[in-house]
């Protein structure tokens, strides 16, 4: 079992507290919570979950390649985007994969479980260069070790930084002229409007797009993503998925939220301005955090133990960062919430650090 | 893809139906619906879905433990049944299987993807013994093909046949001798109160049982199911399973339900009930049926082609059997359902057949 943010019911364990008493900053949740919309139509299925669920989840796959403006057929659902995350080295049998480090832990993970002899090669990001991804670089990277894979996960968890829409269907073309997959996992793209490269998977046999609805649609409870695969590689992962691994809740939920434009558009208003104002807190308060594309800031900060032993025991959760690759005990990742638990963060932070 | 029952949205969209339209008798879940506390603790708990699951679904299994009298260690939560017998071949890699037929078809599937070498034997049950598992038979086939595996449904689906608890001890004392799996799957067992060997996996380490909520407890479309194992496979299966594949309301729903003395005791009555008069009216129709110990029967019946396409044109839905292994299309597989809708069933069945 791997470790992630989002734990709070083990935190809740540890600390003798109830999920009430608990505000959480390790998970990367819209802060404006599940849309109304989509609450009033789980509800309105709840009755449903008699029956088994559409084991192909057609509606909501058409609902998704409509919005998308890709093929039905090159889209396949998932129990969250970690469903995914799994099955595609397992179908693929990947022995050489490239992972720039920090990042998601469940792409080595996931990758080790299929294939325990896969080698995998590390690309570490720096610090001094705000742990960004360089196109020069890791091409640079790609062509000596010449992996049969790359996961890279846009904008990057916990790092916040994306790779410009144009850059990745650069070192796209590339890889697919090396016949290398490149796997990209959206799953925080849509804080970034505009940049997803989902569109272009059908012209790119060697391109795999993978997305989340936990986090945008603050679903994560309920499980939902989905992949835009290469046509062949989508029938392959049909046959070789569980069936019902979607359940009937999130395939409702899904579908309802795809038609969110007023929350869609009232979140990406809300994060940006309550990234500024964390932001000019941090600043205040003289922590680093790298400038982020996501919902969600790295910190990098020698006091990073004191503070999240501090908001621990004022029942605020933050994430942790040691076990992240390339980074250790000085770094933390926090989301950004409403401005109200954001305003809570930073005065507790602040009296953590006195 | 395998086949199954309950694919009511395939056969919504197939015959241009909607689901208020359609009565479902593919899929073997409790007439009773969801029960209503169940309903009211997930409706309580939708606004948490903005959290990730519990990862270890500590709650759940801590109370799946206490009901069953086990310990919570070996008890391994999954997203349905389903996620655990694909996830068992995957870790025992299991190269040589034994799996009676006709039954549930996704162990084979499982043991293929796992192991796509894998030599998977038919132990083939016969109508004219109502496809019964005969101890000595199957002990006989055991010891002459030396499986690593033998995989048992009981009560089996879609025969709704049981072997007694005892005699099924005696199997497992006997695998347990010669090191072999006995992987039960106990689905349907809540039918047949009693009958359960989950209690026996302490004692015996070639023992696993596992459970589903969907059926007894109505859940089919929120997934969720549980395995008894030996500790030492519990502990390992957890090393490979995916983070977060039980979502939270499934969480929720299991927890209240394992409660509901009531709802059970009512189910058990009604489907009692039920089947006695489904069985008269099989009998006055002159359709052979498997006598069954679960909530559904497997028809023998020459005119079952034009049963199922009959019903099919009224919005009645039933399993056709001809991709069972040792069933063909004289084979149908109907659910227990309420007293009307069995009762329309019977009515239509005879339209079909005059």
């Amino acid at each position: 079992m791997t470790n992630h943010g989002g734990d709070i019911y083990g935190f809740m364990v540890k600390r003798g507290l109830d999920q009430g008493s608990v505000i959480d900053f390790s998970a990367s949740v819209n802060p404006l919570g599940t849309s109304g919309n989509v609450v009033r139509e789980i509800k309105k299925n709840i009755k449903n979950i008699v029956h088994y669920p559409d084991i192909h989840a057609t509606r909501l796959t058409d609902k998704v390649a409509v919005a998308l403006g890709v093929k039905a057929k090159s889209i396949v659902c998932g129990n969250g985007s970690t469903e995914l995350i799994y099955l595609i080295p397992r179908l693929m049998g990947f022995r050489r994969v490239l992972i720039p480090q920090p990042t998601f832990s469940d792409y080595e993970r996931a990758c080790r479980i299929a294939c325990p002899e896969c080698t995998i090669t590390d690309y570490m990001l720096e610090l001094r260069k705000n742990f960004d991804i360089e196109p020069g670089d890791i091409l640079g990277k790609i062509l000596n070790t010449k992996p049969d894979a790359v996961f890279l996960c846009n904008p990057n968890n916990p790092t916040g930084r994306l790779i410009k829409r144009e850059a990745l269907l650069d070192i796209a073309a590339q890889t697919k002229k090396q016949r290398i997959y490149l796997v990209v996992d959206e799953s925080f793209i849509d804080f970034c409007p505009g940049e997803s490269v989902a569109g272009n998977v059908q012209k790119n046999p060697y391109l795999i797009v993978l997305r989340s609805m936990t986090k945008f649609y603050a679903l994560a409870g309920l499980r939902l993503g989905y992949g835009i695969f290469p046509l062949n590689i989508a029938g392959m992962l049909k046959e070789l998925k569980e069936p019902w691994s979607v359940n009937t809740l999130a395939q409702i939920a899904g579908m309802a939220a795809l038609g969110e434009d007023i929350y869609n558009e009232r979140t990406i208003k809300i994060i940006n301005k309550q990234k500024k104002a964390l932001e000019k807190g941090l600043q205040r308060l003289g922590i680093d955090y790298i400038p982020s594309h996501a919902n969600y800031y790295l910190l990098h900060t020698p006091k990073a133990g004191k503070i999240a032993e501090g908001l621990a025991q004022r029942g605020i959760v933050v994430r942790g960062c040691s076990n992240f690759k390339g980074l250790d005990h000085r770094y933390l990742r926090i989301a950004v919430k409403s401005q109200k638990e954001n305003e809570l963060l930073l005065k507790h932070m602040e009296e953590c650090i006195e």
